[in-house]
Formats: structure tokens, C-alpha cells, sequence
């Protein structure tokens, strides 16, 4: 049981799909299991993150541009893989220290996420992408 | 094949449950599968470290506090998201950066860890919490 | 279905594995499921990159290795765990950071990698060593 979901991105910010992943568990009728997700790039990621108050993901999205600052900032002079643009190397820098695969055990029917979890595509590129996570069930 | 173990903490630090992960493969009689382990929460993580010096817990916890100060700290005084306390929003960054989720692979009957990995739930919120960890082995 | 991949690393860098992975998937003539990989070690770790540029394979390697300088450099200063050499105890750090497991969805015989998704050993120790990756198959 596999589905690709696309998600359009505009810019470096988190895009829920929570939504979308409880749907396609709904629609499998699956009682006990477990869902992966898989995202198909190297410069956006996956992250579970606390969905209630949306001061949450402007400073989740603030402490990775701080951590991880754009090429043309002073600090990352080092940077060779530049020619894709100044936020390309930070976003497959980025892209390794969260997640690409997240597993989640399906229990009753329902995806086993806690009261405040939702699910991101954290999107570090500054252009409009089409992004594909991959929803497999087993 | 699904339990939820419940980790009581009572501040920042890694607290081991290995043998709880061991004990609940062997009682299921699972002779080659895949254990996943995920934490229904957004403020504290898994981690699988080395587990033969305590010194290695200190130096990981004092990295991840230094790599994400307490929201008082004048470093950070740029977060947001800080009427649940200093200790919440660098807890939610911590747990995106530290695992979410964990698969281990069941091999002859037992876990494939190595020889020096240990499975810890790794908390960062200062006062005590109750942890729930869905066991899960397909 | 499973093996172990021992792979032999000369120093801190990354280790492409995607053929091995690719072999392991088509050997084993699953047309849908779940690789999932796990290496058993707390100073290498896992990841999922940019194939294309070997720049970018620089560059990771060298914000990992200034995220997370060796415990001799003075801002290491605090580091207790330091017995096992100045590369040690960054390196159990820079694998808390990076993936120890990965789930890769298997879709028509082949992985569901993106276009420029290579598999990476990514090895954060200096001297050389064997290292295990054990491949799985749901």
C-alpha cells in the first residue's frame, strides 16, 4: 500500500500534512501496522514537530537559518558547492540533520501520533518546489 | 505486536531502556522482523548511544545544551514561543534535531544492536514528565 | 531478508553504498516493501545525499566537522570523555545528530530513492575501521 504525495512549496517554511497522512491510513482500513514516509530530496525534510501554537515553526525555522546561515553570509565562506545559489548547500546541509524517513506504528486504525504531533515538509529552498514523500504501509 | 512503555523523567538527561526493548522482542518470540520505536512526544527524543561510559551521556547532554541554550540565555532572545518556560522551544528544537522515530532490525531473535549501543529516551524539558514510547515489531 | 554490509572506511568521510542497497533490493525479487538499514556503531553514522557534486560531500563533512570541532580545540574544553582520543567523543555526538537507522520504501522491484538520493556510511572517526550496516527487508 503506496501512495506519493506531492507538495507544492513556496519558500523556507514547514507545510503540514498530517491531514493528508491520517486520510490515506483511513483509506486502507488498516487496524495495526506501520506507516513510512519517505521524502525523495535532498534539500527539504521531514519533521515531526508540536502542531498547536505557530510561534513553534517560526523559531524552528529561525534556529536552522541561524544554525545553518546562507552561503553568502561571512561565517560560511568555506562553502564550495555554491553555484546552485546560496541557500542550495545549507538546505543539503540542513536536509542531513532532519529526518528523510520517519516510521509510525498505526494502532486501532488510527496513525499512534501524540496530542500536539503533526507532520511537516520542512522546506529549505527559497523557490517554489514540487516535493514527493512517499506513504507506504506495511 | 504493540505495547507502549511509559519512561518517567525527572529533568534533562538520557534515560536507558534497553533491557524494557530486549525484553519486550523476546517475549513476543519474533525470530527475524523489525522493531520500531517512536516517542508521542515534541519535547524530548530517542537516541541510541554508547552505553559503556556514563561520561559519554554527560558530554551529549552539555553539547546539545550549549548547541541550543535555555530561551533566557542572551543568545537566544530572538525564540518566540516562550510562555511554557526558557526550557520549551530549545526542547522542541532538540527533538528535531534527535530522532523521532527508530527501526532495529530483529535478527535470530534478538536485537541487532551493536555491542556498545544502547537505546536511551533523551529528555530535555526540566521537570518531571511521564514518556510514552510505542513498541512496535512487524 | 537480511545481510550485514561491512564496510571499510580510512578516516572521517563518506562512504557511497547505493549499489550494495540496489543489489540487496533486486537479489531479493521484492516488488513492494521496506529496506530498512541500520548500522551498528554510535561513531558513524547513516545518511541520504546528493550524489551528483562530490562538492557537496566537502562541504558536509566540513560543517559537521566545525558543528562539532575534535575535543582538543579550546571550545571543546568541557568534553569529559576523552580517553579514547580528541575524535571520540565528536564523534558519538555528530551520530546522535545523524541517522542511525533509515526506511526506504521498495516500489516495482526498485528503491524509491529520488533522482539524486545517494546512501551514505558516514564515517567520524579518524583512524581506519570495519564497519556493519545491516540491510532488511519487509
Amino acid at each position: 500500500m503506496q501512495q506519493v504525495l506531492t507538495i507544492e512549496t513556496r519558500g523556507q517554511a514547514l507545510y503540514e500534512f498530517t491531514g493528508d497522512a491520517k486520510n490515506f491510513v483511513k483509506k486502507q482500513e488498516v487496524e495495526t501496522g506501520l506507516l513510512t514516509l519517505f521524502v525523495r530530496h535532498t534539500s527539504c525534510s521531514l519533521l515531526i514537530q508540536e502542531n498547536a501554537d505557530p510561534e513553534v515553526q517560526v523559531d524552528m525555522k529561525e534556529f536552522f537559518s541561524r544554525l545553518v546561515p546562507s552561503s553568502d553570509h561571512p561565517s560560511m565562506s568555506w562553502i564550495t558547492h555554491t553555484y546552485e545559489g546560496p541557500d542550495d548547500m545549507p538546505a543539503h546541509i540542513k536536509s542531513a540533520l532532519l529526518p528523510v524517513s520517519l516510521s509510525i506504528p498505526i494502532i486501532n486504525g488510527s496513525l499512534g501520533l501524540g496530542t500536539w504531533q503533526g507532520i511537516y515538509l520542512f522546506e529549505h529552498r527559497n523557490m517554489p518546489h514540487r516535493r514527493n514523500v512517499i506513504l507506504h504501509i506495511l
